[in-house]
């Protein structure tokens, strides 16, 4: 954590309380490059701040929304981290100058769920794939004007939108990090660090000495890796149908590779052989059905945990039969790596900047860009080249 | 637990070492009343006790055993108590006189199941209901004179087989309880009262002033009323397409009750609404798969827990799609309630001698009939008349 990546900062005593034109990549229609256009950014409403993000990656839930998704115009994005601009009304924990990484899935710290203890899905700012506008009027804070020359809204992306100079984020979704951190890594605790490293940490708990299989090898099964490794685990096996995946995932702490597509017999199998009938915790990361029944199953009975991350596109239901639960094997979902972003991600980040947590941030970032670049970044990812491009704004 | 209805004991000192003759009520084929059969039963084996049983009740998976198993002739029945005749060799915890309730789920206490400390799926003795034959050999202990005259093996049941006057149990599988205890009702921790009461609080560990929900309100449908009630929960909710279960129901802890049959709309929303947004805990006692997905669904999202205990028969998987486990509900399958049977069990059964728990077996106890009325007793249960019909041997 030596570099600061930060470069210079925003003083938003010039522009609070006024719209803001800046650059932005809006997505017009499925499929379609990202096109890069002045938007106009209001001032964050009540409980909002406005962020000038000087960070963003790209994960693969962009591309999904990108090539699927019909409410257009919108900014997607939501891997980043950048500086509070301004605030709005009511906004009692952020301050315009604080360094902050807006999250998907928001924690406003007061409803019946952020005080149950047992959830991070808040009740009002939870994850939410179909939400494009702001949770306190139903409105958008992006405006753009396209091309029969009238001012039209630009809809929200998972409460964050981070292909834009400036955003504007419910408080709710803004963990305030450490002034010094390197906001050019701290972007990737937004999503897929999180997610992954939160998988093993919080929803698992591995355990010193145990054994994990990660099934696909993106950032997020490799977090899960390095989460495991940080833990302990005696053996991480990664599971991904492109051998050249290992060398990435030796890096970051998996220590034997099974190339799917080379099997003679199904990797359940192979597994319970390799570990003397299973592994005690199996992270799906692929959002295939037929692999999630074989991270299922390449669990120890009597006590193996999966845990599901991928996003299962499918209209089929999970191929478990319920019997199958009696054999003492257990499934679970996870969002955001349970963590509670607000309450957690800052004491991880002090914890990484005061060497107390070895957190392998440049392992994942395999592509540097300027946010120009956004097009070339996201193909990068769609062929499989990167792991995570990190564009400066 | 004032009662004790042991009656007279055993007293093996003239048979040890001896085959034992004695009545046992055989299934010959499926669908056919038992038959009630002189046996022979053999001395017990290595780490084996022969048993004389004093009581034993009927649950559904015998019924089920009877109509659909192909392996006969057998002895079913696995709900019973009874003294230890005799032990074989090996045999260290256990000694003639000895009262016992024998498990169809053993618990071995040596290897690396049962020293994992996860879970009471013992790697030799746990529920197997493809297992017909003793673990030491391979062999049967009982053996019967057929119609032609021949002596033919009779096959054992669930590591139990308790419609006999004497049974052979692997030591795992019987479990020593204080010898003051009642044991026409002790022979109800055999099976359904542990499985229910231990699904409430081994494998949900409900916690006081919580929601519930059960699902089928046969015995174990109960027993986890019982054990949610013996926890304090707020509110126990039942669900049958029976209505007339609830009167009994109200008796062991049911606070409401939905006739399913009778509902305008799901289940689930029908307890949502009642619990402002579902259950903490809902348990499937039904082995149908409607059923556990309306379970899966009462509970509250973001920690809701659903426990498994219904056998579900059909060859159809789970109908629940991997994105719902993203709400954060959660599901899981439960064997013998959790417990492991002769670690826990014992001072269960001292907790109720000695008052400081008030479980109770009563109100499960429907029926009480002679051994030689077994066919009755079987009937009653499949026609929805009895919950549990302890039958004195």
């Amino acid at each position: 954590m030596a570099s600061n990546g930060n470069g210079s900062l925003a003083n938003g005593a010039s522009t609070r309380g006024k719209p803001i034109k800046c650059k932005a990549a809006v997505a017009w229609g499925p499929g379609e490059p990202l096109a890069m256009e002045e938007v106009e950014v209001a001032p964050p409403g009540r409980l909002e701040v406005r962020v000038k993000l000087l960070f963003t990656s790209i994960c693969h839930t962009d591309l999904s929304f990108l090539k699927g998704e019909r409410k257009f115009p919108r900014i997607l994005g939501h891997e980043a981290a950048g500086v509070v601009e301004s605030v709005g009304d009511g906004v009692e924990n952020l301050a315009a100058g604080d360094h902050v990484v807006p999250i998907f899935n928001g924690e406003c710290g007061a409803c019946a769920y952020c005080e149950s203890g047992k959830t991070n899905l808040c009740g009002t700012y939870r994850v939410n794939p179909f939400k494009s506008t702001m949770a306190s009027d139903g409105g958008t804070r992006f405006s753009v004007v396209d091309g029969s020359g009238e001012r039209r809204p630009v809809y929200h992306f998972l409460n964050t939108s981070t292909f834009a100079e400036y955003t504007v984020l419910d408080a709710a979704c803004a963990v305030k990090v450490h002034p010094k951190a390197p906001l050019d890594k701290m972007c990737l605790l937004s999503c897929g660090i999180s997610t992954g490293v939160g998988a093993a940490w919080n929803t698992a708990n591995i355990s010193t000495g145990s054994t994990v299989a990660v099934f696909g090898l993106g950032a997020v099964g490799l977090a899960v890796a390095e989460g495991a490794r940080l833990r302990g685990a005696a053996r991480i096996i990664g599971v991904d149908i492109n051998s050249e995946k290992f060398t990435k995932g030796k890096e970051m702490g998996v220590t034997d590779f099974i190339d799917s597509k080379a099997c003679d017999k199904r990797v359940h199998e192979v597994i319970r052989e390799m570990t003397d009938g299973g592994v005690d915790y199996s992270f799906e990361c692929t959002g295939i059905n037929d692999v999630l029944r074989e991270a299922f199953l390449s669990t120890h009975d009597g006590w193996g945990l999966t845990v599901v991350l991928g996003i299962h596109a499918t209209p089929k239901m999970m191929p478990l039969h319920p019997m199958e639960l009696f054999d003492g094997r257990r499934i679970t979902g996870c969002v955001f790596g349970d963590f509670k972003g607000k309450s957690q991600l800052p004491d991880i980040v002090d914890k990484c900047m005061n060497g107390k947590l070895n957190l392998n941030f440049d392992g994942f970032i395999t592509h540097k860009m300027p946010f120009s670049d956004i097009n070339k970044a996201l193909q990068l990812l769609e062929e499989g080249k990167s792991l995570r491009c990190v564009l400066h704004l």
